[in-house]
């Protein structure tokens, strides 16, 4: 079944709400970004459930799969479905996963390395530790001009929809080398919205090409950890990385870029990708 | 075993730096929230890991027990310590809970229950009767002067330390009905922020007194059902609530007001709590 836009796939809804100004009261519209929770089922079990905003429900799920390594390439996935099989058939918030021909997922093999990393010491290197052995090896041996790089966020708040009329959508967009557009997402949850940019190639059955991911707001473990998996290097916020983000991003080789505003930007690991 | 303050549960971390500003570029020293992950265990096992900034990690994990339902009441809790039987023994990232003598905990049949009410139809509505039905009915019945309301964004940026250092810590805190500050929480993490304050009354065993709730950024569904759990009648973010914040708000006679900034507001719900 392809994916329909119904009332919930909106991203904003009208509400009545009460305006305040100092003394003064009105009735007044707001337009609210709208979340819904989003379950994935693979075999028929439920493996996660997502709070998103309802729209491009298959780059997430796609996305998601991928960067949290519970498919390890992108043609290992089949076909996405909403789930007209569950009782009652739900077509909005239930996306169900089948792999491609001959590939298995054991959800509990799954879970049992989740902890068996976790007992032997969680720390901050633990995590790192358990990343890196998942994900694939950067190869971007291209490097980004340093007035291209300052074009970005305003390339991404032009990308956006509708953060400017509700500031209370996140943003993240893929860009090539050169600073071109390649792919925009929005999302209430700012790791959605970089899954969703990442389905879109694997769903094509691809990783994503070389090239820049940009955020709205901040950098943490969770976001440098998905551009990692889909072997992204090179990861420009708007706002601050926190200090496993950054320790990820060097241990990793990754280019990590944060406070990048107009002509300023903080450079927090791999610089040898920026020229000019 | 007492908290104790390690490097880790320090809040901010230096690090080099590249700053770029326009053509110039110089080594600087930057100033990073400190993002940890922090697993913690119930009767030898484990439930959750939380990425959270290092500090107040007793308060997060009694507030989390509490506004996830995995005590029904803050004295069934029993001693929290940092994880000395691991081997090799963690004190800073590991916090195992002892519940109260005479409460058990099923942690399959939470997972049960939680798949249970998913497996019937995930969406919005079935995600607010989900906490509807666990979360105690709400008791305030105070109201908040609308010039008390107002003072409450700039105490709460004066009760944070870090934010306005890093610009990449959220922070939590809750009023009294007449706008006195009671606690304030920071972390990398809006929730966890919550639950820290949420915390400081459960581990005194008691539910926070009335007041209100004010959250730096947006007010997901997350956020206001931590504080529906808590019995927590008023809630204040500085930007913009999700609809179905907003729904569960509406539902459980909550007031929410987002985007308080100085002398503004909007009211999504509840305003019979505000007087002025």
């Amino acid at each position: 079944m392809e994916e329909t836009r119904t009332q919930t796939q909106q991203r904003l809804r009208p509400h009545a709400i009460l305006w305040l100004d100092g003394l003064a009261t009105e009735q007044r519209q707001d337009l609210l970004t709208v979340e819904e929770p989003l379950e994935i089922r693979l075999g028929g079990q439920p493996v996660a459930v997502l709070m998103r905003t309802p729209q491009d429900d298959f780059d997430l799920v796609a996305g998601f799969l991928y960067t949290e390594g519970m498919i390890g390439r992108p043609r290992d996935l089949g076909a996405l479905c909403y789930c007209a099989s569950a009782r009652p058939p739900n077509l909005e918030n239930i996306v169900e996963v089948h792999l491609a021909t001959g590939v298995h997922f054991d959800l509990e093999r799954f879970r049992r390395n989740f902890y068996a990393s976790s007992s032997c010491g969680i720390c901050g290197k633990a995590s790192i530790e358990a990343i890196r052995a998942q994900a694939p090896p950067l190869v971007g041996n291209f490097r980004v001009r340093r007035d291209l790089l300052f074009t970005l966020d305003e390339q991404l708040r032009q990308g956006q929809a509708v953060f400017a009329r509700t500031g209370s959508l996140h943003a993240a967009a893929l860009f090539d080398p050169e600073g071109k557009l390649l792919v925009v997402r929005e999302d209430v949850g700012r790791h959605n919205a970089v899954d969703k940019v990442i389905g879109t190639y694997v769903r094509a059955g691809q990783p994503p090409p070389p090239g820049v991911l940009m955020v709205s707001g901040r950098a943490s473990f969770e976001i440098v950890q998905k551009a990692l998996m889909a072997g992204i290097a090179v990861v420009a916020a708007v706002s601050a990385p926190s200090t496993l983000a950054v320790e990820l991003a060097r241990e990793s080789g990754m280019t990590l870029v944060g406070f990048l505003r107009g002509q300023r930007a903080n450079v927090y690991s791999g610089e040898q990708r920026l020229a000019g």
